[in-house]
């Protein structure tokens, strides 16, 4: 019988988040913010990040945005939206403004992506002074190939996936929210240089929780959730203790308008209940002891960040009742399990 | 270079339409009367049709909303729900009520489907019972295993499928709303008495139309539609002209708030666009002589009834502006295809 009760842990770090600008950063940065001591910011805003001047503008948006309690205390890292037009003299003004990635998303696959890459091989000179300046490349891992079936988007993928660690073989790459065992295996299969993203939706959803029973709006993203038997490799991943795969939440936070439609966004709203769940998750897989690793310790490893010096404690909640259920809504966006579940553990900040 | 520009053919039946009652029934039926002479009439109303009793009442229902210019000529096909409780009894009274199916529902997996079989061996006498008395057997061919994920419940329930059609040879059995190679090929392999029905939709959409891009609840059913593959095998049965494979709409007409909400009903209200939408399809596949058997020939010689007297002509729009928009909806419910295209096709009433 398990006992554990409380967990201390290196404060987290989100190796994958959404934050938007304007009034949806205002209402979800607390949340990131109240968990994570720092944030791997995307870029596809609406406009884009993507360049050194975009970059600088975008964090102090995003500082001015941290009132309170988080005023100097979350530090979010910084991108670019690496697309087609992106040349290796903007990696080096982005990296110089303190982008530590490149994220590239496939054109068309998800949300702000119209300006995304079709051919990557054309982008080797970027790769090239990614490599060259010790810039991350983060990549949606799925075909832009509009011809390639939703469900073969990822496994397709990581042939470019390979061709680009192959090329690039001091390049940091990070395949994100990995989706199928297929990935999982090429990320094992690579060198260290080649790191994967695991998000909290993934560990706990297949595609029938999305449409096997009643169709579920808040549980769409893309990459979609696969087969129970790609969910198996990902928690395997996940539990392991592996250094290549580590949290990334791809936390992404649509109106509830923008979700409840008839044609609704791709993205799930897991920020704020994303440390609860991963700590009843690895608490019912008997790993606790592996937590911290995966939400502290690999990805900062990966990205050569320092520790966090703060720590954070994860309690079992005594009374699992009424205080602990999800709430409806944060500010208009539908939280990740609202409705079903209950949190069964809560976050403490140390004194 | 294809001329044509209409068709004149037998009138229609639809070998599977749910028309609901009550106020729905008033909204969605006309639609479906204006275009077909016949329909089989889907017992999971909410209180199923279950009994002689209820198929009587639910008959005169549908008769007396067949106001105006439809009372008289549309003539409802119709069926009770086989649930585990269901008698050989029962089915002898149903049949001498007029109904010609017995329709079995997975538990749990469609609309109105908790009432649904879990153990199809048990069933047996019920079977015998369908098969001495003439009654047309319609199968929702999905495992009600909630282990077993989405996309396999259609290829697993193919077990089922062989298990009844090789105890009963004398049952006709029709295997609705195909969706997989799978089932096409077995219901090929099977006997003459063994069918299946196709829906609209199912030629026309794949699971990447419901999840690839934007989530589409309007394209979400049940069985789901399934891979670019799948929809070839089901193309190439609706257009050889085998009568094993007959028109069966499922047109289910839920209202837009059921739709575009956090968990959507499963159904596609295509009766209205049905026809339309077959010609310019068998058109574009240079196969509009395999139309009438499709729509009015092989179901009514399934189910062993007489021909419709009347015909109906199916005519290309000369002008495919504005007056072929497909409509937003028809008394809050969205049909097929609004805001993605138009109709080619109209259907024009014969004098």
């Amino acid at each position: 019988m398990d006992t554990t009760r409380s967990l201390t842990i290196c404060e987290p770090d989100d190796f994958h988040v959404h934050l938007r600008r304007g009034a949806m950063l205002h209402n979800v940065l607390p949340h990131t913010a109240e968990h994570f001591a720092r944030a791997l910011v995307m870029p596809n805003t609406d406009p884009p990040i993507l360049t050194a001047e975009d970059v600088v503008a975008y964090e102090e948006e995003i500082l001015s945005a941290c009132s309170g309690r988080y005023r100097g205390y979350f530090e979010p890292l910084m991108t670019i939206q690496i697309v087609p037009q992106t040349t290796p003299a903007q990696v080096k003004a982005a990296d110089r403004a303190g982008a530590v990635a490149g994220k590239i998303y496939p054109r068309g696959v998800t949300t702000n992506s119209q300006n995304g890459v079709m051919n990557y091989q054309a982008l080797a000179p970027v790769f090239q002074a990614m490599q060259d300046y010790g810039m991350v490349l983060s990549l949606h891992g799925e075909s832009p190939d509009p011809e390639v079936f939703c469900l073969d988007r990822e496994a397709v993928f990581l042939e470019t996936l390979n061709w680009i660690a192959e090329h690039f073989p001091g390049l940091r790459i990070v395949l994100e929210h990995v989706t199928t065992a297929a990935a999982v295996k090429v990320v094992l299969d690579l060198p260290e240089n080649v790191a994967a993203t695991v998000t909290v939706h993934h560990l706990i959803l297949t595609l029938d929780d999305v449409v096997g029973g009643k169709l579920k709006p808040h549980y769409f993203c893309k990459p979609l959730a696969k087969r129970p038997e790609d969910r198996a490799a990902i928690v395997q991943a996940a539990l392991n203790g592996n250094p290549k795969f580590f949290l990334g939440t791809d936390s992404a936070p649509h109106s509830r308008q923008a979700k409840e439609c008839a044609a609704c966004s791709a993205g799930i709203f897991t920020a704020p209940v994303a440390l609860p769940m991963l700590a009843e998750f690895f608490n019912g897989h008997h790993a606790l002891d592996k937590l911290e690793d995966f939400t502290s310790v690999f990805g900062a490893n990966f990205y050569g960040l320092p520790s966090n010096t703060d720590t954070l404690t994860l309690a079992l909640n005594e009374d699992a009742g009424q205080a602990a259920e999800v709430p409806a809504e944060y500010g208009g966006v539908v939280p990740f399990t609202y409705g079903s579940g209950h949190l069964t553990w809560s976050v403490v900040h140390d004194a």
